[in-house]
Parts: structure tokens; C-alpha cells; sequence
């Protein structure tokens, strides 16, 4: 039954979604709130630190969150001294986003964090389980843009 | 990029279960806050649909959250008048949980809005791509358990 697509059954694709969700705000919960940030921070964070620059349009597309949830996030970040916004020389209507120097430390230790949740995550999964995972799963979050 | 598992680019599981988790919480809320109830809720009652008379623990284990989180969801939907918990007969230290008439009928409409969302996760997907995800989304749910 735990495969039943016909939903009647305990496995479908939402509440894995939501057990998995959990345990990764328990996991990522601890760290974060040594620096007074909850568990979300950390996925904007982790984008800035490859993005460095993007506006807040961009970086809510990349996560699929509404403009509301990041411009939050951007607040809590800015005053707490990791992002800085700086005003689009070209649109002042833009703003870009940067990591302080206190946001790229921590960026460097919640790096290795995504990364042992990763391993846990797939202990056990081969390569190619792991690349069929992210495959299938970055399809479904694209299709869940939709469902709002 | 979009799917280097060492963690330096866009594309960790992590990344696409925050913003399916995101996006299945909006649309489950707007039904959700129709009964008063929070997105969370659904997975609770879901599960009571099919699985009526459970402990609290076991309700805990199946849905991969604490004790606590359980408690709470239990005491808020008992309130609302969805839920009704038993002593057991045996162990009178064990709570044994079912849904009301009223959580009967909003478990129908539950079912209903869950494999809509189904549906627009697996949009485009063929049959065995939706199994390969159930069964490697549950895999990572297990594990998920450990990083607690």
C-alpha cells in the first residue's frame, strides 16, 4: 500500500515531502540559531553565496517563495549583519543583494551542513539514485510553482 | 550545475524539498484555514483517515515529527472538534485517536485536495518516474529520521 499513486494508501509525494521538510528544519534549527536565524535563512543564504548580486525578484524565483517571504528573510539577514542591499545603479527600484563578510563566514560553515544533510539524506542511494532523485524532484518543484 | 551533488551549485535535495514544502503549504492552507486548522494538520488528518485508533506515538513515528509537535496537533484538532481521543483499555497511560463525524467529512475533502496535488506535482511525469519517486522519497524520509 505504501506505493498506492490512488492516494488511499500512506505513501504519496507531499507527505514525504513534509517528513523530510521537518527533519531539515530540526537539523538545520540547531546551527542557525546560534547566529538568531531560524531554519529558512538558511536556503536564502545558500543561494547569495553562489548569486551574490542577484535582486530579490531573482532570488525568490530561485527558491519558488513568494516576494513577502524573501523580503522578510532579506530584513532578518540585513539587520542581523550578514546581507547587505545595495541599490541597482541602473533601476533604483532594484536592489542587490551581497553577503557581508560575517555572511560569507557563516556561509562557509552552513556549506558543509547542506552538505552532511545531503549524505544522510541518500545513505545508501547510488550515484545514479541520487541523480534520479534530484532530477525528479526538480521537476516536481517546478510543477509546484503552479499549485499556488 | 543544476545538479553537482558536491553541494557547490543550484541543485541539492534539500534546496527542492524547501520549496515543494513551501509551495504544498500555501495550497494546503487556503482549505486548511477553512476549518481553522494550519497547513500541518492535513497530514495529521490524512493519516487518521486510514488509520483510525492509533497512539499518539505511533502517529509520531508515521508522520516522522516529535512527540510534541503530535501533542499539540492532537490538543488543536480535538478542540476543533475533528479528532476524539480514547483512553486505551488496557493502558490507560496510551491515548487512542479517531476522527469525529465533522473529521470524517472534511477527510473526504482532504483526500480529494491531496491527489490534486498529486497530480500537479507529477505533471508530465510517466508512471514509473512517479513510482521511482515515491520509492526514493521514502528512502530519503527514513533517513531523514537520523539527522534528527
Amino acid at each position: 500500500m505504501s506505493h498506492d499513486l490512488s492516494f488511499s494508501g500512506e505513501g504519496y509525494i507531499s507527505r514525504w515531502i513534509y517528513c523530510i521538510s521537518r527533519s531539515a528544519n530540526v537539523y538545520f534549527s540547531r546551527e542557525m540559531q546560534k547566529y538568531g536565524l531560524g531554519s529558512g535563512h538558511f536556503f536564502f543564504l545558500r543561494v547569495l553565496m553562489s548569486k551574490e548580486g542577484i535582486s530579490q525578484n531573482e532570488l525568490s524565483d530561485i527558491l519558488g517563495v513568494d516576494k513577502a517571504t524573501t523580503a522578510k528573510a532579506m530584513s532578518k539577514l540585513t539587520e542581523a549583519g550578514y546581507v547587505k542591499r545595495d541599490i541597482d545603479s541602473l533601476d533604483t527600484r532594484v536592489y542587490r543583494l551581497f553577503l557581508t563578510d560575517n555572511g560569507k563566514k557563516i556561509g562557509q560553515k552552513l556549506r558543509k551542513l547542506g552538505s552532511e544533510l545531503e549524505e544522510i539524506l541518500t545513505e545508501g542511494f547510488s550515484d545514479d539514485e541520487k541523480q534520479q532523485l534530484l532530477s525528479l524532484l526538480e521537476r516536481a518543484a517546478t510543477n509546484a510553482k503552479k499549485a499556488k
